[in-house]
């Protein structure tokens, strides 16, 4: 027997519609790439997502299209994500730091009709134009003063595509299970995938994410920057999530520096922001060169690879900003997993506080997550067990985006999705994560966690990155290198840091050697880039081997 | 193009799977209709839901079954609600404080097949039980110590049918829109009509409304009482949310009485709570009585009926406890709308903050409405036009359980669900409740407030409790009467009430006459009940008239 109630979809419209009605001087501020601070209200932001949606019908825009963006966090990039929702099309999200190979094969393989850009990537885009099959025109994010000349077909400024549309539009209403949102995610191996999201995965996202925030969950008076791109998950839902509460929205443009990023927050008064550990490093930095947090900063949600208990010691101890560790992935909305403050800190020491907070977190209301062992068989959890995290979930991917070999690899018999992530989970649900399942170090049959190493000797003052990656080796078919980049100033060499990990990890754990570089490679999210070190390391001649 | 998102649906089962998963120890204490206190934790209640599940499928309890409670507060109300809507059967929780008639009618129209009742109700259901058609068993909410004698057919105790089954058990899984909840609505006029919940709508509105509740939202470190009873429209959602976030939830029995209601408060330091005015104004005075508050109290949400303004400054001024009102009903989830502090708050003096949050509030995201005239068509929310409220969204009803007649007219022709309440929304989106569509006074043409009269009058030190009814006039059709509770003590006249309104309403709007009486009667839900206030004076002759 079917309850009767309204058959009422969850759509990305709704949110915007809501806020203009109830939190229409709510501000959103953002940066722009022409230079200076821009600043409108939720009501100007929905009048100049209709103009946008009447504008993209006159394109020829239509159900199920897909619209690549290439673009900073800004208020034009904003109003995409809802506009091109909005009217039923696909807001596809291009993360502009990837290789020119895989942003090729994305927008081909997704087949976008439009793509809007930032002033910044024309001149790659100009590049990349002649193979781009698909793409019919190229709005330039910016105003016809700052447009420049350029080769791309069918150019325009965003500003004069909707300068004469009316801002009078009606939001079509249709199924919540309609893709909104396309992001790829680029895997070790082979070519990126893409994570094709709903409407519903959307809204649900928010609403679960905001829920299991406990006493961290930001609110109408609160200031949420948002620091994660929004060409990384839907910037791990932050727009989507603030807009819908009626919270007041920053943005950063294209200045990610400490400088920028501290001066930005100040002004605005953030009291919420997330981001992955190098920019939290970056944004503790430039507090620490201030000697003061920015003004009215209560809250990190820190994700996307493990922070160092460091990080979370200096932003909890030195400026009392609650550190949160979140878990996620592209295919899981992102955000799956966070580690909230408990009732049970009381009856903890502060060491074990930290220890606990360097865990990954638990699982969100609405998610639900197992560990499998290699046959596929559900471990305990028991916090000693490892193995494979696997999910499900209303928010969870189901399929690779017309990719069925990688589709066909990322389930598990039951329909949960495997992560790829190794971990164990202890009876109160915590996750610990050790490593990636294809990042691992085995060491005579022996699973050493490259996380759990790199997290060791970081806490050594002079070190200011770590990677701990494997290296072939005759006898224990691999063997770990450790490569350090070293603090400025810091003089630390190998003996200094074999010296200090001794007794801090077990013996056979050792690195056989450490190099010390200058620079680390990083992906395109901040985290080190473990596939290119590999490469560069897979002739390194361990000492004794 | 659909999104390629799991395919998940959102269960009222899939919330205690999580509370003891990931919030085993939390607490769910109540006070024991036998006497004392209850407590045990989410890890003990969701085994003995899944025992209850086990012992209701031993029933023959199938998928879409109605199974009756007529219940206080307790545990194992509590656990009917997760294991009887997580069998795929339907809770249909009835009000014992209806009327004989009613009771019958309910359960009869229900056709409910199982009746768990609480050992206050065995006397009243014995004299039921005659008439009640379909019930082939009850349960009596106790265990085999205190089983009374009864002469209702296929009685057990509530613990003996639980003791034999297993806890293991798999919740099954099925669609979000099968119904999990049924629950009786008492209209003005005819007969009781049944809003039957989903498990969609049950989850989309614990989820909505902990968004839509700000600053102001419970979070795994509160402490939630239940005030209003579970048979009382889900006690508005608190037992599913607050499992949800993984919170205390405390429940307190049969005891509405305000040194019982303090003294659990205070002992269990409960932080959150939401009753009706009656209720809190209870509350009121027991913290009056004791110069304090309750230990850790912050939050009350207040609704059902409008509070006044003396009610709401009595807990911020008083007590420093935020009270926030509330809007809804049985047909609306019921959390549609709620006043919460906002940022203008700054920029108001203590007088205007005060009738700001006389107000009902400000519809929740999820939700939509608008007002509309005697032809049906929209009127502008600019604060002044006033009109019947409307609303739709995805935890309102659609139609009445099996009731054509009244579904037919509670419906526009647009689908949106007409409240009966008569209000304004001002431009900020605050909605002000001015009446009920059904107890508007309507003098010479123009509508007279009965809410805003006995709110005026409210005021007055000597007035306990005031209702404003219609009373025949020959020249003016409706004219106002005042009935008046006074304060113990309290000695004010007519003439002095008359005197005191003078200046503060319309000279039109001035009561005819005002009596006096000892006691106002109540309806099952704490409001006045007009409809019988005004069957008693139906041939009250006013002066002059």
């Amino acid at each position: 027997m079917r309850g009767e109630i309204m058959d009422r979809p969850l759509l990305v419209s709704g949110i915007v519609t809501h806020a203009e009605r109830y939190f229409a001087d709510a501000e959103v501020v953002s940066r722009r790439v022409e230079g200076g601070i821009h600043r409108y209200t939720y009501r100007d932001a929905a009048a100049r997502m209709r103009r946008l949606a009447n504008a993209l019908e006159a394109l020829g825009v239509g159900p199920g299209d897909r619209l690549a963006t290439l673009a900073w966090n800004t208020h034009r990039h904003y109003e995409l994500y809802f506009a091109v929702s909005g009217v039923g099309a696909i807001c596809h999200t291009v993360n502009p730091r990837l290789f020119r190979d895989e942003l090729l094969y994305i927008m081909n393989h997704a087949e976008d009709r439009v793509l809007f850009l930032d002033l910044t990537f024309v001149p790659m885009v100009e590049a990349l134009a002649p193979e781009l099959e698909t793409i019919e025109r190229f709005v330039i994010l910016t105003d016809a003063e700052h447009m420049p000349r350029t080769s791309l077909r069918n150019a325009t400024s965003y500003e004069e595509l909707i300068e004469g549309a009316s801002d009078d539009y009606e939001w079509p209403e249709f199924d919540e299970n309609e893709a909104a949102m396309l992001c790829y995610t680029s895997g070790t191996t082979g070519n990126p995938k893409g994570v094709l999201y709903s409407h519903r995965s959307i809204l649900l996202h928010a609403l679960l994410s905001h829920a299991g925030m406990g006493q961290s969950a930001p609110c109408h008076l609160d200031s949420y920057l948002a620091i994660v791109p929004l060409f990384h998950v839907g910037a791990w839902g932050v727009p989507y999530m603030i807009t819908m509460i009626g919270g007041k929205l920053v943005l950063p443009g294209p200045a990610y520096d400490g400088d920028s990023l501290f001066e930005l927050m100040d002004a605005e008064g953030v009291t919420h922001s997330a981001g992955v550990p190098t920019i939290v490093t970056t944004l503790l930095g430039a507090m620490r060169e201030r000697g003061r947090k920015t003004r009215g900063l209560k809250w990190v949600l820190c994700g996307g690879s493990a922070p160092s208990e460091a990080l979370i010691r200096a932003f909890e101890l030195e400026f009392g900003v609650t550190f949160v560790q979140g878990w996620g992935m592209t295919e899981t909305g992102p955000v799956a997993a966070v580690n909230l403050p408990t009732a049970a800190y009381d009856r903890m020491t502060q060491d074990e506080r930290f220890a606990l907070k360097r865990k990954a977190g638990r699982i969100l209301f609405g998610v639900e997550a197992k560990i499998v062992g290699e046959g596929g068989e559900r471990l305990p959890e028991d916090g000693v067990a490892t193995g494979e995290l696997a999910v499900r979930g209303p928010y969870v991917i189901s399929r690779y985006y017309r990719d069925e070999a990688a589709s066909d690899a990322a389930f598990d018999d039951e329909g949960w999705f495997l992560t790829g992530d190794v971990c164990s989970i202890d009876p109160e649900g915590y996750i610990h994560i050790t490593d990636r399942s294809k990042d691992l170090i085995k060491s005579g049959g022996e699973w050493i966690s490259s996380i759990d190493l790199e997290n060791r000797v970081m806490a050594h003052e002079a070190v200011a990155e770590a990677a701990a990656i494997a290296c072939r080796h005759p006898k224990w078919e691999e063997r770990p290198l450790l490569v350090v980049v070293r603090r400025p100033g810091a003089d630390a060499g190998k003996a200094d840091l074999l010296a200090f990990l001794e007794g801090r990890i077990a013996k056979w754990w050792m690195p056989d050697d450490i190099v010390f570089v200058d620079e680390m490679p990083h992906g395109a999210t901040g985290k080190v880039n473990k596939r290119l070190l590999r490469e560069q390391y897979r002739d390194y001649v361990l000492p004794g081997a």
